[in-house]
Parts: structure tokens; sequence; C-alpha cells
């Protein structure tokens, strides 16, 4: 059994290809996503990096932007905005059916975790989907502007405001979801997807146990870097870790993992960086970490599967 | 000012005619609504006659139909459908919006009222919709395949289970919404419009307190027979009337308003019903009921208030 630990839309990408290449009845592949920026829009809840993997890893992603659904229209927002409400975090009318379903189910005593299963399977995802945790927590990003939550911050805020900051909100009260802690203890390798280290991965790393389980795991563990020759792919890591002072870089980001990692993935671009990286103890890939199609997915999910 | 007690299509049909030709800058016009056919759908509050009224005010109505908006799509029903769930209550993206809408102010602790008002102003309606209660009520049909929810009868079930029994749910302990009295009490004129009597007018007649203002009311009080050549335009009234052994002519609903009523309006159609009507105390108008088109909405109009 894989498991891997999933942000948003580098990670979905990166689950793409490696689904295209792990066969689902040989080993069974776990994705523990981060929940710390979910959020409640006009009443519904919405957990925007469950949804990105689940609809990304269903075949119905808008493959342009990396999130929501493709050929989504927007008829309910604009109806929305002729209400006077907000409507800077988009939704689409196919994907607030996601959020109105959600919602309802959690408002009937469902866990998230029991709701995602149940998306999963209508969806006929081939991999099992669990949130980090089922308790309420929220990423909370503080700036020059104030305390804001991290939609506020990245979607309405375009992530400009300059970065103090990192606040887990909830996270002392809140335990990993059930099958979590397990799959790190069961799985022969976790991978850590090429997310925000700061906000995806490093909140799903300070769910209460998460971190101490990685440390002890006897499973390879290994990294892909989001950073790529000193910036992201997609969104506001390297803004963020700047505001924070880490050294942008993929250098940055193994020195975050480096108490609970065993392969640290870089890209052709840093090779440079090789050398310092292991200098933490680390073993070091280098190879072509840009997805930028599925030959290329599945060639960086081969490479990492060969590392392990 | 005109109070208006309505339910859904013909009611709102009519008052668009009533709307054509009354200067809302000289008389007012309240229009009191039928909850009693609200129901929950996805977690989501749907009032289908408040909206229906809204729409249809608001020039925004599905003009086909007669309920929905216009030119709306079914991109979230096609979804809610692929996670498995009911979808029998056709629900369009613009119109989710309102239900989601109205939904989240109902959570945040607003009335139905309250978020009504707030729903017409952002629609520009000219007119104040009431609601006939702010509390939860709810129309249930007793028939022979058991006691249904009024939408479950309706839409789901097509009308088609024979009517033993109207059950209004919850009505003892519901008060008519703040301004519905007062509305019946200072009106000139109080307008019954051509809606089902037993479970459109008839709910709201039965919210305690509503039957006996509009009995003492020194307003005049006037209604148009939904029921025509012993049919129904458009919903369940005939199916239903005949079901609990009413005779299912404008005769009959005169009868069912005969306490509070001065002046019936009929169909040509009708004409022959006339003198059995006036046996009832009622003065009765004769003229074409039949909205076919905007000029034969705006001619009923001014025949009921050339009336009062």
């Amino acid at each position: 059994m894989i498991a891997a630990l999933a942000g948003g839309v580098g990670a979905a990408r990166f689950l793409e290809g490696l689904l295209a290449v792990v066969e689902p009845a040989e080993e069974e592949v776990v994705v523990i996503v981060n929940t710390g920026d979910d959020a409640v829009f006009h009443g519904l809840h919405v957990s925007p990096d469950l949804d990105i993997v689940l609809y990304t890893l269903a075949g119905l992603v808008d493959p342009r932007q990396g999130w929501g659904l493709r050929d989504d229209t927007y008829h309910g927002l604009e109806m929305l905005r002729r209400y006077g409400r907000e409507t800077w975090f988009l939704l689409g009318d196919r994907d607030l059916a996601t959020h109105i379903a959600r919602t309802d189910l959690l408002r009937q005593g469902q866990t998230l975790s029991e709701v995602t299963e149940r998306l999963r399977q209508a969806l006929g995802l081939p991999v099992r989907l669990l949130p980090m945790t089922d308790d309420p927590v929220g990423t909370l990003v503080r700036t020059l502007d104030g305390l804001l939550p991290f939609q506020e911050y990245f979607v309405h805020r375009r992530a400009e405001p300059e970065v103090l900051e990192i606040v887990y909100g909830g996270m002392a009260e809140a335990k990993p979801a059930p099958g979590v802690l397990a799959a790190l203890a069961e799985a022969r390798a976790v991978l850590l997807c090429p997310s925000n280290p700061l906000v995806s991965l490093g909140t799903i790393l300070t769910v209460p146990g998460v971190r101490p389980a990685l440390r002890e795991s006897r499973a390879r563990r290994l990294a892909i870097s989001p950073i790529v020759a000193g910036g992201t792919i997609k969104g506001p890591a390297d803004r963020m870790m700047r505001g924070l002072g880490w050294e942008v870089s993929a250098f940055g980001v193994a020195q975050a993992y480096a108490d609970l990692l065993d392969v640290m993935v870089i890209d052709q671009a840093d090779r440079a960086l090789a050398e310092r990286i292991r200098g933490l103890g680390l073993e070091v890939v280098v190879t072509d970490t840009i997805m930028r199609d599925a030959e290329a997915k599945a060639a960086l999910a081969r490479t990492c599967l060969a590392a392990l």
C-alpha cells in the first residue's frame, strides 16, 4: 500500500500520473488530503483540496484551471450576485452540487470522512480518499492586513498581503481522521505530493499525531519539491515561504521535511541544490518534475516509484 | 392598499395583470403567500409559491412552465443525480441560488419574512411579499397510498393517488407572519387569487387568526375562481376537490369562501352557476378569466378592480 499526502492542484496532477502507473488492483493507494483550507460559502461546506483531488482523479476536473469541473457554468453564482452576495470564490453549478450534497450529509450527522467516501464511490475513484481530520480546523494567514482565513488571503486577496505567520486554527483539539495513522503505519511508501509545504502538507503535518507517525514509520518516505527554480508552478507557496523567511527553493522544502523524509525529488533546474539537500541526510533524485502532460506525469511517478 | 392571498402559478399570473393596471406609487399592493407547500430538498429550504410569485413579478419566470427561472440550466441537478440523490423535484441552477441564499439567511437566524423581503428588494419587486407565516408548517395529503407531504403528492406522484384528507401540519402553533393581519385589517380590498382553495388559499385561511380577520375585515373581498368549466387550468385543485367530495366548480369554490367573501368572479363558461352562487349571498361577476396573454391578464384585473 502507498499513502500520499496531498494538497490541491499539484498533488492531484501528480496522483493522476501515479494512478497511470500503479495498478490499483495490485497496490492500494490511500490519499490523505488537507482540509485546513475548507471554508463555508453561502452556508455550504467547501473542501477545495478534497474536491480538486476528487474531480481530477474522476477525470472531471477543468484541465485549464486545475480546479472545478470541466465545462461548468456559473448561472447560480450570477443569481447569488444578484441577491447581493459576495461571489469572489468561484463556484460553478456542477461544483455547487458537491457542496450541497456534502453539507446536507454533514448536517445529517455524517463525518467528513463518511461523506468523502460516499462522493468518491459515486464518482468511481479507484483510490481511498481520507480527509486529514474530521474535526473543524482552519488555516489562517497572519498578514500585514490582519489575520485572514486561507481562502480570503489566497483567492479574495490574491495572495498579495505580506505573510507574517501561519496559524493552524482548531488544531490542538483535532484528531487524525479514521484510517490516517493506520495508513501511515502500514504503507510501504509515503509520498509527499508537490504541494505547499506551509499550508497544504504543512497543515496535514500539524494534525496531532501525524508528524510523529511519519517520523516513526518504517515506510520509505519521498517528497517531490513544489518549488522549481525558486518559484511555484501554481499557488502562493513561494510568496508565503519568502514572507516567513524560508529559503524559497527545493532546499527550503527539504529542510521542512528533513526529520521525516528519506528521498527528496527535485527538478533538473535545481540540480545545483542536490549536494546541500544530501547534507540534510536525504537521498536526492534529480528529474523533470514539470507535469506538462499525461506522459510527463507518468514519467515522474515512475521515477518516484523506482526510488522507493 | 390592496391585499392579495396567493398560491403559485395562477396567482402569480393574476398579480402580473394587477400590477399592469395598479400604479404601485398610488396604491400599495401586499401579497400574502402560501408556505404550506415549502419543503427541504438536499438540505435547502424551498418555498415554491413564494418563488413563483417572486420570479413572475420580477419578470424572470420561465413563461412556459409558470415556475422556475427563464433559460435555467440543470447542471447542478445532474451532478446531484450522479451522487445518487433523488432529483424528482426539478431545481435549476439559477433557482438553486435562491434556495441557497434563503437557507443561509434562515440558518443565520433571520425569519422567512426577513429573507423574503431581502430577496424581493434584490429583484426590485414593487409589491410587498409576505409569507403567510414564519413558522414551520407543512401541508400533507392523506391518500389511499398514505400521508404524503404536498410536493411528494403533487410532483413526485403527479397528483395521482386519490385524496382522502388535507392535513395542515404544525398549524395549531403557527402565527401569521408580521404584517399579515395588519394588511387584512387595513386593506380597502382583499383579492383571493385564482389558486387552489384547498392547499394554497385553503392553507393560508387555516393559519390561526387569518380566517376571522378576513371575516371581520371592512375591505371588499373578491375571489377569482380557479375552476373553470369543471376543471383547473393548472395544478391538482379539481382532483383534490373531487377526492374530498366537493363540487368541482366555481360554485364549490364559492362555498368554501362564502363566509368571508363579497364578490365571486367566474368565467363566461360558468355563467349558468351565477344564480346558485348569488344564493350564497355573494355578488357575482361573469367575465373571461382565462389569462392567455398580458392583455387578458390586465383585462381580468381591471374587471376585478371595477367590482371593488
